[in-house]
């Protein structure tokens, strides 16, 4: 059971721990046939099972990436042979050109795409109301995440799942949010600049940089990937006003599908314009206000009135589409779904754009004054990073 | 006919000069018609016109970006008064705030979205095999490039619509490049840094970084967000080999559907995964090899052999895919669609990486050296970019 996965058996950087053993195989018409010590049975094609072949031959020893191509073999290939190694792996001596393959069999259970097996593998947001995240948001402080990865982790993991994190006693030099965004990779730029100082400023190109009211918005829904997560790091806030609000966005669209279900599909299926408004860059971004991918969960919230182009849908969906919007904006301004937090100087909020909208009250500059800086990493980095840090938990 | 656009008549940076002038309009149950000069008849929704109102308590004079947020108002609001003003502006006085709202006829015009003016809005791709694209290939010098805005928004043009353009006469300093991508945009960073060099060498964490021939693929398919534009700028090429070959994915996807569209629904429709392989990073993206845009359009090619993970579909989908899948590939394989180049120093290749597949035929360092640099720039960018280069024109 403490078989370690080798390159010669696994084209892998990550461990895949034997936990169950195979039983018995029945080779199929189309597909080999495995029943686990546990009961479950795992269906694998041979195309399937040809594609995978981790041997050298298969697999280049640099880059472990696939040298082999699954069209340079029939369409009809099948097995002269299927067996159980000593080692409980699979082996195949396939009907072309004499190849054999072997499996790992925790490799192989734990690639089974049975119903269950893709169920069990599904990734569910936490989503939260006010009551829900006054309780639970994670929290962790600077040093813990700058130092140690087994915190790291487990704030990244919290962070992926509720959408939101703090970090507390954070230096309050500028540009120390760059320190934690590197633990995770590197970071977004964008027309805004790899690292935005959210101060109130005289030829202002956004909302964002005046001391006006923000409503409840994701950032840059002009552009065809937003930005995955936010980092908000709060360097001086003495000004009154400008506290920052929280909604999650997947929340309201659960809620709306839950009780507005016409609203609700209109929302995820007709498509809104968002523009900015800028003298040097006019990015433009058509897309639906909710994504819902192919499991049906919602994976993607896409909203800021101030960034809106104008309605562009044929004229029998045009109503449709505003009697939605106006029903998501409504529910976001119910104080319920908000979690309501006055960043003080010292505090890093990090938060996933494409799901959490975020609102800034209006301040007064003549009271004190205000200084945030943020930046951007893309939801792709954070995963990957989690990842990483997961292969020395399961290795 | 003359009369320029202004901020009090239009939230935007765009120019709508004034093409046609209205003749009529009638005022329906939801929403108000009116008839241009030529014959064309437009419909605009009252929430719709609401909430495009310019005026500067609706849009921020500042920012340009609008304050005024359409569920302020109730959905049944409706005109008390509407005409055409002496300079042909649409002037309605509702029934809700005491609010007056007046539209430019450029902009009303240009925003008119019947469904043959959406129709004609509509980007189309101009595909090509290996005869078009040889004799079509756009093509430009590093200095006009750089030196003139016109010959750029051509350049950048035929970049957007056939995928490729080619730059002569670049400097074959290292990095240079940069000037090329900057007159764009900022470079997107991946793992791989933002300028990539492209040498074999002898820790490769990709095939890229190898002397092995690499199939066609697009680069990066493992990020949710594929890199738009790859450029590719050859400093050196003197080594036996290393041909460059390039296929218009999009061609490839359009004669699938054409020939083979059961294959082509599979393609377009099942989920692939891709994984990249590397000890620091652990990129996955499940999506389809095909995107369609819900005009049936194609948008998008995701596609590399050797980052793929494996295949996790449900059961009764897996034969399909793997057909589909191999036809694609069969095809790319087609001399007819495919594009040879050799790239020679002083050329530098930009290609839409999310539509364009690129190959590299294997080169021996014994013969010579072979040294190109790569970035990439994000579709977003180009088409900003292009947007803004047109202000000029149009305005």
């Amino acid at each position: 059971m403490t078989v370690t996965s080798t390159h010669s058996e696994i084209a892998s950087f990550t461990p895949y721990p034997i936990k169950h053993l195979p039983l018995n195989l029945r080779v199929g018409s189309e597909s080999l046939f495995i029943v686990w010590d546990n009961g479950h049975e795992s269906e694998y094609h041979y195309l399937w099972l040809r594609d995978n072949c981790h041997c050298s031959e298969c697999i280049a020893t640099l880059t472990r990436e696939q040298v082999f191509e699954i069209c340079d073999v029939p369409e009809t290939i099948r097995p002269l042979e299927a067996y159980f190694s000593e080692d409980n792996r699979l082996v195949i001596k396939w009907d072309y050109a004499d190849h054999i393959s072997q499996y790992h069999p925790g490799w192989l259970y734990s690639h089974c795409y049975s119903e269950s097996a893709r169920e069990a593998k599904q990734w569910r947001a936490k989503v939260w109301d006010k009551e829900a995240i006054n309780q639970t948001l994670p929290t962790n402080t600077y040093l813990n995440i700058l130092q140690s990865d087994q915190h790291l982790l487990t704030w990244l993991r919290d962070l992926r799942d509720y959408g939101i994190a703090l970090v507390t006693d954070v230096d309050c030099a500028p540009n120390t949010l760059i320190k934690v965004a590197h633990r995770i990779s590197f970071i977004r730029e964008t027309n805004f600049g790899t690292i935005f100082n959210v101060q109130a400023k005289a030829d202002a190109n956004s909302a964002a940089y005046t001391d006006l009211r923000l409503p409840l918005h994701t950032d840059l829904p002009t552009r065809e990937l937003q930005p995955g997560l936010q980092f908000l790091h709060c360097l001086i806030n003495d000004a009154e006003g400008g506290e920052s609000i929280l909604v999650d966005g997947f929340k309201i669209a659960e809620h709306m599908r839950e009780y507005y279900p016409d609203e609700f599909a209109s929302l995820s299926s007709i498509p809104m314009s968002f523009y900015n408004k800028d003298q040097h860059s006019d990015y433009r971004f058509r897309g639906t206000a909710i994504v819902v991918d192919e499991n049906h969960q919602i994976v993607e919230v896409r909203l800021a009135n101030f960034l809106r182009g104008p309605i562009d849908v044929p004229a029998h969906q045009t109503l449709a589409l505003y009697k939605a919007y106006r029903r998501f904006i409504q529910l976001t301004r119910e104080e319920r779904f908000q979690f309501f937090h006055r960043l003080n100087s010292g505090e890093l909020i990090v938060f996933d754009n494409r799901r959490v909208l975020h609102a800034r009250n209006a301040f007064d500059l003549k009271t004190g004054s205000r200084h945030l800086q943020g930046c951007y990493i893309d939801r792709d980095e954070l995963l990957s990073r989690i990842r990483v840090l997961e292969r020395d938990t399961l290795g």
